[in-house]
């Protein structure tokens, strides 16, 4: 008999914020490779907001979309343990998109528009940073900072998400721009941890003075803005804004699986208004590549000291879908929410 | 006894589209120039739908607020007829924001932020254009095309409301640059007429087949879109945009007074996927300084015989209401919509 492994799919799609309850574990067999496919074993498993848009039942053009059943997608970081396939052999660590299950079957030939697995120098940092300041987050966080918000030194940046995987980097990377950097985040304890990576002030959104804080925390307005949430966070925001001020649009969560019951009625006036009101320019660069060099000035930054990388980490794939479905509910992490899902054979 | 004139009030706020009857028009006395005041003698009228933000009864941060009972707001061209000012003598012509009477006494030192009336010399071109093509309509178009949008030659630039003051001016600009232009007007006469312009093609938001009728306009897609409306014209638009498009967010007569009830609740996660998925950069620049050569440019093209510049006039002070009100509900005119008020003594 095959030996087997857990793997988690979608049970129902999400309305709203995502439930652990939409997600069923399952005990399946190991998967066996095929000619020029490659078996992994998942040691990380990254979560991540994006995905929402995956598990609504509403197909969303050129995003992944989940049926029901399906295995739920996400990004990982593996072991090779078998490889039929002549550039991976058994040993070596990959990071890839092989989903909530703890281990898979790849065809490297066939990828999906990512490419094939990324193969990771374990002697360089810790394999987990490919998830995180060292992959898609830190090249997300370099490119939505340096190409579009462009802070001047002694400019001021705001970043809504601030504690999370993507506004952490961000916001030292405002910091080594010269900038004024204020994060906005829920709760003492996170707006606590951005302090301590380096920023200058905080604003708590969860905070009943929240729309004071953000005013105290930038005296002379916002020239630049990381987004991370839409909604009410970034409508203060817009209070704040100078004219001129450049906004990086790198997410919404407040908006995620809003299809059907939309924003409060003011938020897209309230948009557009702004956008007219104050000259702002928004740019959406999640998609775009990040330059070539982002994550060489990253490895370089941490290096140098200048640069860390929080992560929370939750145990086992079974804990997959609750930290999932914390996101959307504010959790507590800093930084990059990971899933540490085995050790390495 | 003072000779008499006519003024048009605000008699109810706004709620959605204005209408003719949320005006009225009173016969009050011709004032009477203090020191260092001019009295001036409306020649023409601009309808401008930009001013539906100043009889809403929420008042909007930055924008002008009437009080029930005040006189209408609106650019105008008027004669000199007294002036106890030195830098202005009877017979001159100027533009300035005297609103909906038939004179106004101003005081040029303490005008608003838009400065003194502006002096106007009748031989360059009919006064009228000071209100349109040679005027602020003229500088948002220009630097709407030529700073935002930035088309290149091949490029396809999509412009909403293209029958319009701004669109008609925009669109041809765009032809200059070397664009594709695509125009975007409600029924058949409005298209024929953008076509008659030099547009390349057209699409009648108005047809039932709208979307269709926009992919065969611009069958490369749109990599540039000058947006005057916003609303479900935008999402259309949205759907044939290219990757790394240029918006330039000129209006959003959709969304005017929509502060309580809001657009559609698909249309804001609609614009923030667009903005994320295809990159898009959206810039907001009707507040900003048009480059100072704008004036000069078109002035320029104009003698050229590369622009020309449609004008829809109506007869007499007490048909602006009704001209205001027809711009909210899709009118026929094309170019900029001017009351004449009266000839020059």
């Amino acid at each position: 008999m095959a030996e087997t492994m857990k793997q988690i799919v979608l049970k129902s799609y999400a309305r709203g914020n995502p439930r652990a309850e939409d997600f069923a574990l399952q005990e399946v067999p190991i998967p066996v490779p095929g000619p020029r496919e490659v078996l992994l074993k998942t040691l990380w498993l990254a979560v991540d907001p994006l995905f929402r848009f995956a598990i609504d039942e509403v197909r969303l053009s050129g995003a992944t979309h989940l049926e029901l059943g399906d295995v739920m997608v996400g990004a990982t970081v593996s072991e090779v343990v078998a490889s039929n396939h002549p550039d991976y052999a058994p040993g070596q660590i990959v990071e890839g998109r092989t989903g909530w299950r703890e281990y898979a079957a790849v065809a490297p030939d066939q990828s999906d528009y990512r490419g094939p697995p990324r193969i990771i120098d374990p002697a360089l940092a810790p394999v987990s940073t490919a998830l995180g300041v060292l992959g898609m987050p830190g090249q997300t966080a370099h490119g939505g900072m340096i190409d579009v918000c462009k802070p001047k030194p002694g400019e001021t940046v705001a970043i809504s998400a601030a504690a999370g995987a993507v506004g952490s980097i961000a916001g030292q990377i405002g910091k080594i721009l010269g900038a004024r950097v204020v994060g906005i985040a829920g709760g003492p304890a996170k707006c606590r941890a951005l302090l301590d990576l380096g920023f200058d002030a905080v604003a708590d959104y969860k905070a009943l003075d929240f729309a004071a804080q953000l005013q105290a925390a930038a005296p002379n307005g916002i020239d630049a803005y990381f987004d991370n949430t839409g909604g009410a966070i970034t409508l203060e925001v817009f209070k704040n804004l100078n004219r001129g001020a450049r906004m990086a649009m790198c997410g919404y969560i407040a908006y995620y699986g809003m299809g059907y019951e939309g924003p409060g009625p003011d938020h897209l006036p309230a948009l557009y208004r702004t956008i007219m009101a104050t000259g702002l320019s928004i740019q959406g660069f999640a998609g775009l590549m990040a330059g070539p060099n982002a994550l060489e000035d990253i490895a370089g930054w941490i290096a140098e000291g200048k640069l860390t990388y929080p992560e929370t980490v939750v145990e086992g794939l079974g804990a997959a879908p609750a930290a999932f479905a914390s996101v959307f509910a504010g959790n507590a992490a800093v930084g990059k929410l990971l899933v540490r899902v085995a050790e390495t054979s």
